[in-house]
């Protein structure tokens, strides 16, 4: 199936050279993204991801080359060619070519349509395995192209049967990295309020969990995460997945607690129910 | 004059559309650079620069697409066909195409042959502005390809009339944002020893300056720098560019100093003794 990219006013596939090497996102790092995908055929919760970008474009100092509707346009456009039931999109802005590899004159617009990632249903059940990393990203709200460390650590994490990093510094936590983390202590629903992404999935799961549970939005420390009696970890393609043991140390019972199933439990109905 | 690249094999103009969507430089910051020039047509400290590069690409776990002699035969070429008497060459080496956006599999070799940057006399003979800034580059010894926040303050810069940046982090100085930086306290010449970039250029200056110098390689204080006598900057296109200026302090009296200019004329005649 052919997956479709746009790319500065064009409609191309996805595999199409068409990069020229002195885009600052490649030479400098100078860019950032985002990442979505549908439920039903229907982005999930659009509007958020375009202001999350728009704002990260802000913080760049990049000027957004469409607007949200002609995006929308684009996003129709690339899930028909791609004729399947469900995508991922993924957004690209860099500071574009720079004929001195330092000066942002028209910032490079991506955007690419994917197939999804395959699910993993045993991990959503059983949990995972993170390793605890010294570290906290640099400009943590901007989403930028910064994951260096996340492919630097990939043979660690497969050494040591990991599935991820948890970022934590000076004690205290931050993210994993590419999803959020909450904790659960007895009845008590706990996130980081500084040092992560603006998660879209973290936010919906603060929505859905008000009725059940009490929240707390505020720094979390490494060692209530290792004493939590629940873990779990939040973005687009993990929904709620469960975390049951962090480095050498096991994360409640070991197995993802009734809590945690419940927040899965909400989310599946939630997207089950977008579009419709 | 049509600059020349080489990409994974194939020799083609600077400005051809080559590179993939899914390359991992692009999507997650992974990768890196070096960044060198030519003296009478000959590369400077080839030898050095290679061995920093492969040291880079060992530190990311990526393998060299060529061999140090292979590499040299491409530069050869690269230079030939740009048909003018001295070029500069930028290296850059990425995690490659990656179908998931994440796993590494075969990296992306790039050698783009460039124009040098305009020389900058009055610069050079008067000294420029820096802005501190408060940060610490990660993986410093690693040219990696995050230059972000020298980008992200160029609007800063330019207001302040400033030329670059001065990176500091708890007290203590490491780096411009793509420069080392000296200081003389007297007759003694003094540069951080951490969390700095292992500059080619660097090297060479303290090794000129050691017949006329006491030498200091330590970590170097802020307070240190605002009160030295001199300060300088060095890099493969900068030399020994003077500092006279950090924020709203003036360094020394505000004009280069005697021994600046002497590391200037000294670091002039090796390259102008380069390859002959």
């Amino acid at each position: 199936m052919p997956y479709s990219l746009y790319f500065n006013g064009e409609i191309l596939p996805n595999e199409t050279p068409l990069l020229e090497t002195n885009d600052l996102g490649l030479l400098r790092g100078y860019g950032m993204f985002d990442y979505f995908r549908t439920y039903q055929g229907v982005p999930f919760r659009w509007d958020d991801y375009w202001a999350r970008f728009a704002n990260s474009a802000r913080s760049l100092h990049l000027p957004l080359p469409l607007t949200q509707s002609e995006t929308a346009d684009v996003l129709t456009d690339l899930y028909k060619r791609a004729g399947v039931a469900e995508v991922a999109f993924r957004f690209v802005l860099t500071g574009g070519y720079a004929a001195d590899s330092v000066t942002v004159s028209q910032p490079n617009f991506l955007i690419r349509c994917e197939p999804l990632p395959k699910d993993n249903p045993t991990a959503m059940r059983e949990g995972i395995k993170v390793l605890p990393y010294d570290y906290v990203r640099d400009l943590p709200e901007i989403k930028t192209t910064n994951y260096l460390h996340m492919i630097l650590q990939a043979a660690e994490l497969k050494r040591q049967g990991a599935t991820d990093l948890l970022f934590h510094k000076n004690g205290e936590i931050s993210e994993l990295t590419r999803s959020n983390v909450f904790i659960f202590k007895g009845d008590t629903l706990i996130t980081p309020d500084r040092n992560v992404l603006n998660g879209i999935t973290r936010r919906a799961m603060l929505e859905l969990a008000a009725p059940h549970f009490e929240i707390q939005v505020r720094p979390v420390l490494f060692d209530e995460v290792l004493h939590a009696d629940e873990c779990f970890t939040t973005s687009t393609t993990k929904w709620a997945l469960p975390i049951v043991q962090i480095g050498d140390r096991t994360i409640g019972s070991g197995t993802p607690g009734h809590r945690t199933l419940l927040m899965q439990e909400l989310f599946t109905k939630l997207v089950e129910a977008w579009g419709r």
